[in-house]
């Protein structure tokens, strides 16, 4: 009876998984709906301000919902948001049974729509498949409950760690195919992040030049504010948004050519060790609705986000070369003993081309 | 009827790779005698001293070699060294035929022993897998065509390409599985050279503590001679050979006292940019019959022989953590710019534990 059950719960996990990192500020549900043993309907959170699960998969089963149960991968949310309350639709719809995977992880709201629902003698059970669920929306759960992003950085080094030769280029350290994938991979983040010397030594865009629509928020940190007004990312501001994070260190009139010539979002923030706090930085870019944020670098911003406990993944392209020098990957205080250094779980090896792909999470 | 000459010389090459990494500062050699379409005698190089490859298998051979063709991965020789020339005794058994893999790449010796063997009516023909027999003899080949070992550089770092944390500990970046391997790789080199910080700060064995009977000579390049004389590497010198490198910088009296009192072999040698001159102590290490050398680190050792393009192979365990900080694994100069960055070619990737083992030529 149990398999059964959780047969329902895995095929919601698997709806919830068609939208993976399309549904950002708000988490990847799924919901379907089974009466006399057979589903009647499935839905899925497409992305923010579109139904939710709950509410699709009430719309798919149609009158067929009246008296059925209902297998959820996230608790029904009981607040007004873009949408109105899931708990109301299930109420109304005549859902008798509510299978939900885990508690909604907001501390505001958690547990509130298992209340009503109950209130409302409707049978709720939580916890089936609870992992499961904790693992997909693992990002959205990091980014409630601590109100910073989900980061994950991403670097493409020498196998010796560097990112740069001494002429500090770095073009191309990785192949064709690494580069391929890095590109793919970035419009399933809400935005990515560079520091100053990055911006100013590659001059990047950060886009999507071969695909149109498929371009992400880019966030520089420059606490001097140092990147000159001709560069292609301030030059390409009005095609995705940019977002310059600086300190009071920051000129006046470059802040304001930077925001009224070009329409670049310049936000300075306090000092931290060295440069902009990158604490303030993520809680600012949470409190946009950035919850996946990938950084790509360079070695200092890397080093520092490191050095602060601020890095959830790192994903790292690894060239069979040795560069040398010092343009460290990872320009960081560093662990004082060996037993203090930063372990990576879940590790994968992956290659691309004559490179490697070692990702793993912190 | 070609193919037929090269399942005889493939066989050679099997036989010769009996012997794999055994036979320094002599060539693997591997041997087949065939009359009448059948294998009739065979034979290998076994070590440094004792019967050839040819003489191995006219001795298998019997009578049956007087009219029979003789495959050789390598030329014979036509010199007295610790045995007498492979000709001589192959003019002596009658052979008829001699197909070599390829002539010996030593520049003093290389095709006199073919001349000879054709003076003497002997048809012989070169080149029959000559690229197997080159790669099988690749580290011999750059030892006797350049007078310095075959260097492979074996290093365990952090992704972040550390190996060690800020209180210059190391123990253990690597697992169990990866330590386990290194050490049962070590008896197929001929020597393991490390640089004297890894000599003071880790204080060393570089023996088989396990296994009596696999090790290997022990070299320690150390310009100011700081290794002090209660170090394990010092106090175990009756048990395995154990070089000390270094300078004019180091005192007289401490050359004495480990020479005397310990037994170690303390060589002094000129200054290279920073410490002992790496190629002059490779060539002393070539002179001794080292042909086969493994560095172990640390970071400044590697990073010069790097840069002073001194390096055949690298081998580089990455165990998946960050340890930032200042303790490279790899302190050279470094590339000017991506193009200059010394790149490894026949790259293969393997899982020891949690950790990858990247190997490559340079």
């Amino acid at each position: 009876m149990k398999g059964k059950h959780e047969k329902y719960m895995r095929l919601a996990l698997d709806m919830a998984e068609k939208a993976r990192d399309k549904t950002y500020p708000n988490p990847m549900v799924g919901a379907v709906i089974v009466k006399g043993g057979r589903v009647v309907g499935k839905g899925y959170h497409k992305r923010a301000g579109t139904d939710h699960a709950e509410v699709a998969a009430i719309k798919s089963a149609g009158r067929k919902a009246k008296g059925a149960s209902m297998y959820v991968t996230l608790e029904p949310c009981d607040h007004y948001g873009k949408t109105p309350p899931c708990t109301d639709a299930v109420i109304k719809a005549g859902i008798k049974k509510v299978h939900a995977a885990m508690l909604d992880p907001n501390p505001i709201t958690g547990g509130k729509g298992v209340r009503k629902l109950r209130r409302s003698g409707i049978a709720v059970s939580v916890g089936m498949c609870a992992n499961d669920a904790r693992e997909l929306n693992r990002k959205y759960i990091k980014y409630i409950t601590t109100g910073l992003p989900y980061v994950t950085l991403k670097l493409a080094q020498s196998l010796d760690g560097r990112i740069a030769a001494r002429d500090g280029s770095s073009r191309w350290i990785t192949s064709i195919e690494a580069r391929r994938y890095t590109r793919r991979m970035r419009p399933t983040f809400d935005a990515i992040m560079i520091g100053s010397n990055t911006a100013v030594k590659d001059d990047p865009f950060l886009l999507d030049e071969k695909r149109k629509g498929y371009d992400v928020s880019r966030v520089v940190v420059d606490s001097r504010l140092r990147m000159p007004l001709g560069s292609n990312l301030v030059r390409t501001a009005d095609r995705a948004p940019l977002l310059v994070a600086t300190t009071k260190l920051a000129s006046e009139g470059k802040i304001r050519k930077l925001q009224q010539r070009r329409g670049v979002d310049v936000v300075t923030l306090r000092s931290g060790s060295s440069g902009v706090s990158l604490r303030a930085l993520l809680r600012e870019l949470a409190s946009r609705g950035i919850v996946n944020l990938q950084v790509e670098g360079g070695g200092r911003l890397a080093g520092s986000l490191v050095d602060g406990g601020l890095v959830d993944e790192v994903m790292m392209f690894v060239a069979p070369k040795l560069i040398g020098g010092d343009n460290l990957s990872v320009k960081s205080r560093g662990a004082r003993n060996i037993a203090g250094a930063v372990d990576l779980k879940d590790v994968r090896i992956e290659r691309f081309g004559r490179d490697i792909l070692v990702t793993g999470r912190i």
